[in-house]
């Protein structure tokens, strides 16, 4: 047996034993929308991540949401009236915040090509620069249109995010500029008429523990505040990046966001003197959406092969790759998964869940403990509203696509 | 320093050192066909991986193409008048074959709905069944729309395939119907009418030594033949699988087909009498069409950090996941690699070579050696002509998609 991972504890039965997402439950949301597979985005839990966030974090910090975690647009119109902003990585994204209320947006990515700074440039969104090479093209990009760019710098900082699933400092790095070339970066800007918007200094993702993120936002502000006097130059914004995580596996802890406000709050108040006016921000994707997702496929064969039992599911890795293991994980590990209608019930049997892929690498839950299923079932796999279905290979081996909804 | 994969020695430089691609240089096919990133599919070299299988097999061994590999339409119309038929993963793959002359086609897959079931029985195509349950699904949808279904059973082996990249056989599986259980099926289909059209029998994938192959194959028609004897009924047919594999890095040696051929012609020619009108197939994928497929994509950024030289382009892993480490494979290794128009030039310095996504999972080539590029130059990363393009994240951070092309 294999362990499974770990619930939302926001997720609760009906008075039948059957999970529900909002208000429904998840069988007669499946005919309501259907066919299955159907990504479930729960609002209310999303909702509840950002007052979370709001009543752990100083005020004046504001919130931004990452779009790559999740670009569905109704996802992205829920939570714009929540949110203080938007970073994308692509004029993609930006072009799926079209008719959205963004307040304000910052583009960072590491080989804009001209067509995307010049789209970004003309639509007055920020840019956060990765080198001076695409500090110079912004540059003579904004003069032939005549119009004033708002550019921000990406900071490569000489220290990384510990403990975090995914490192993006203290290394050499095709993100951002090196911090010690950062000062003169800031000059050109200013000297070149830009409107120079401040720093974006990411130091990686899906961090757990608290005393991680704590250093690292100290470390953040203490860098801008060095880079803002030796530019000579007091930062409108500094993005402190993001990198909260979420608990995927037996063994993960839920972050203390409590913990990372109170010591931010003082952090902030003891900061540089360069940074007094500065407007901080926190980016974040997976933490705000990544448990409010569900990914619902249904068993449709239950078979016993060689003593061991598979449900097979009209769904697979193309929707879901990072829960096959394929998607940035070294080792695979079980996603956290129920059968949908018996979701109190306590498990039964051990059985692999497969999605209906002709691959072996289609693999949902390898020899997992639970309730008796049987076919027409609909599997529920959580954690799955992060890098889920804009994370997967939608048309390997041409199978139907799943539809997302929004309750 | 990393070594690159291997380049496969069908691909040339013209008279200055530039890659061509049939006879394109590289970058006047991409002024042609542009804008980067591309997938080029060179169909001379699909053409000489048929005629050599043609030459090296048994003159009644039958070809067909995995549609899974790759379902670009021009690659399957060239296909089409070269090989014996098509075996599909999907009725998505089935829509894709439209309009195309395939003679036979077959289709597989772990978890068929009651409507690709029908779609695939109205249109008479041969359904591998994969399960008992699916039979009589099979059988009962037949009747009610009145046709002779065309049945033929897969077969859960009680061997693997050994050193394949995947293993499919001699385990536990969500694929085919354990072995001693098959002669029971294939007479149940017999008598409820059926047409049946035999086994299918896949071990795995992407091996490259000969004589695993060659005992996979024996062992193959051995029990084709008991199972037909069990069951008292020759197959009409019988598919051997494929596992042909092809060699990607260094170390990997190709695989010598003509002693796989030879032995076959042998195994053969001593089958079992139950064998003697069977019609043997061999499918493939990425043995026929991978090698053909280069992905192009063009230097946005050269960048350094800390020492550290980027080259960073337009394309990534939301065209090319594989190149990435992060399908299927265990530990990440590069992919065959080349600038373009330096094709003949020996290499110079150590680069690393991402794409333009916001993550640091978007690694196409870590610290490798090749000749200087520049912003503007093509990069071409090599075997991407099976399991690239439709086996990624294409909508990952909403990035322009890759064309292809068929030269």
């Amino acid at each position: 047996m294999k362990a499974a991972g770990l619930i939302p504890n926001d997720f609760h039965a009906d008075s039948d034993g059957a999970l529900t997402i909002g208000r429904w439950r998840v069988e007669a949301l499946a005919s309501e929308e259907g066919p299955t597979p159907i990504f479930a985005y729960d609002s209310a839990i999303v909702a509840a991540r950002i007052a979370r966030f709001r009543k752990a974090m100083p005020e004046d910090v504001a919130l931004h949401y990452a779009v790559k975690a999740n670009p569905f647009a109704p996802l992205l119109r829920f939570i714009a009236p929540l949110v203080d902003g938007f970073d994308i990585a692509s004029i993609g994204e930006l072009e799926r915040l079209h008719g959205v209320d963004t307040k304000a947006i910052s583009f960072a990515g590491p080989a804009k090509s001209d067509a995307a700074l010049e789209a970004a440039l003309c639509s007055g969104i920020t840019v956060n620069l990765e080198s001076e090479q695409e500090a110079e093209r912004a540059l003579a990009l904004a003069e032939r249109m005549s119009v004033r760019p708002s550019l921000a710098v990406r900071v490569n900082p000489p220290f990384g995010l510990k403990g975090a699933g995914m490192k993006m400092g203290g290394l050499a790095s095709p993100f951002g500029i090196d911090h010690d070339r950062v000062p003169a970066l800031v000059r050109r800007l200013i000297d070149a008429g830009a409107d120079w918007r401040g720093f974006h200094i990411f130091c990686g993702s899906q961090a757990l523990q608290a005393e991680a993120l704590i250093e690292t936002q100290r470390a953040t502000i203490a860098l801008a505040g060095e880079l803002a006097n030796e530019a000579a130059a007091s930062p409108p914004a500094v993005n402190l990046g993001g990198g909260f995580g979420i608990p995927y596996f037996p063994g993960d802890q839920p972050l203390d966001i409590e913990a990372v406000g109170a010591a931010l709050r003082e952090s902030l108040r003891d900061r540089p003197q360069q940074l007094e006016t500065t407007q901080f921000s926190i980016e974040l994707g997976r933490w705000l959406v990544g448990e409010a997702g569900v990914y619902l496929t249904r068993i449709v064969e239950r078979k016993v092969s060689r003593g061991r039992t598979f449900l097979i599911t009209d769904g697979g890795l193309h929707h879901m790759l990072a829960a096959s293991g394929n998607f940035g994980q070294l080792l695979r590990r079980n996603y956290p998964i129920a059968i949908a209608p018996k979701f109190s019930d306590e498990p039964e049997e051990e059985v692999t869940v497969t999605g209906c892929l002709c691959t072996p690498l289609d693999l949902l839950a390898d020899s997992v403990r639970l309730p008796r299923a049987d076919v027409g079932d609909i599997v529920a796999i959580f954690c799955a509203g992060a890098y889920g279905l804009s994370a997967s290979p939608i048309s390997f081996l041409s199978q139907p696509a799943a539809r997302e909804i929004l309750v």
